[in-house]
């Protein structure tokens, strides 16, 4: 099942794809350009965790001129940061490079604490695709962390579809791309990652609890580049969705 | 007013200070130990945004051997961090140092976007006291973000109170101090801090939109020592209350 969170006339709702179509929580099916998109999670709770990785993929690593890291990268973002589907995103006025990042979107189906490898996955409801943003210049050096660069306001378009679990055979095998403005620019797998799903979730419930609704964006491949204004930044993934977004 | 959100009998209710005591929303006078400290949040709703500051106080950077920074260093933090008055924090097994931070903490009480600092404390609900404890083992280095460090569950003890804006003259100069097993460790005031209250909300609502019940702790000064498992420690800050808590 795909399901999705639109507002339509007016009113926010859930909703589920239907043979290209919206079939809405009130029964009416419409087209896809009849609503706005929100983010695909399911009800109006906004997620209290959301995980962001850097640096997970070893070849993003190495375009940035980094070591791959021993141990996972992580912060932490706030939902206001949080965008849908065909949204726009504003690039801040007289910034350098500004560049997206297509990035597997766990979502977080019931309380995790302490979970080991093995059972991960029945944790997971589902999945979606983010592209989460980032200001480059904002990030002068990585002992003065990433607000600025990873947290304006709509930084991170997350959607169109909450992809169930059972939908997706394997998370560790799915091919990532973005094209701008209709121009391949990046393209990658979820198996190139260097610290997996089940890993990931072990990891963060060996020292906290993760809720339902709670995301983890997994990082991405290589292949970033500058976006300018009017730019159509299209993020992909294989059997998960590709998520449009236009920036301002 | 000074605020609480407490269990008692096994109910999650408001209260607020009378006579050294508190009196519940169901009309109930009970004595501070009859009940179980939640973080002083007015209502059910989590914060979506728990914004804290690194070295912000020049006497706490240079204790760390670093420069004061020249923009505000931040990270956020996750909702599941937090916990009450009188609770107990764990101190992970086999770490080496782990300290508190008496830190002054705001409580945003209206929507805020693009403030200037002369209108900041209008958007300020109330104050409270947070101690950001933090495993110094897991820093191995400011490029490694600080979940580990900083966002271990129930590692942040915040409250007592919700005291109301109005009842504090001046955010700026109150002392903070902290005591372990009742020997004074920590000792200094807000009007240190480098980066101050109004600064910093305009800081954020520049590039994002902080809700109500959202928090800033804003950073300590210096005078960190290791904690160890027994350790009683209290946080307090002038006028706004004094936080109890002990370490596992």
């Amino acid at each position: 099942m795909k399901r999705a969170r639109i507002i339509h006339e007016g009113v926010a709702r859930n909703a589920v794809e239907r043979d290209g179509q919206l079939l809405l929580d009130n029964g009416r099916l419409v087209p896809f350009n009849a609503v706005t998109w929100l983010p695909p999670l399911p009800d109006t709770r906004l997620p209290r965790t959301i995980l962001a990785l850097g640096l997970n993929y070893a070849d993003h690593a190495k375009e940035l001129a980094f070591k791959a890291p021993e141990e996972p990268l992580v912060f932490l973002k706030s939902p206001s940061a949080l965008t849908g589907h065909r949204q726009k995103t504003m690039r801040p006025a007289g910034v350098e490079f500004m560049h997206y990042e297509c990035e597997l979107t766990v979502i977080i189906g019931k309380q995790a604490k302490r979970v080991k490898r093995d059972d991960a996955y029945d944790f997971v409801a589902g999945y979606t695709v983010a592209n989460d943003y980032a200001v480059r210049d904002y990030l002068e050096n990585w002992y003065r962390p990433n607000l600025r660069v990873k947290n304006r306001d709509g930084a991170t378009p997350i959607g169109p579809w909450f992809v169930d679990a059972g939908n997706i055979a394997n998370p560790m095998a799915l091919a990532l791309s973005t094209t701008v403005n209709g121009k391949l620019t990046q393209s990658g797998s979820t198996k190139d990652m260097i610290f997996d799903v089940p890993f990931l979730i072990e990891y963060f419930t060996s020292f906290m609890t993760l809720h339902p609704g709670d995301l983890i964006l997994t990082g991405t491949p290589d292949g970033v580049v500058d976006c300018r204004p009017g730019d159509v930044v299209v993020t992909e993934i294989e059997s998960v969705g590709a998520l449009m977004n236009t920036i301002e």
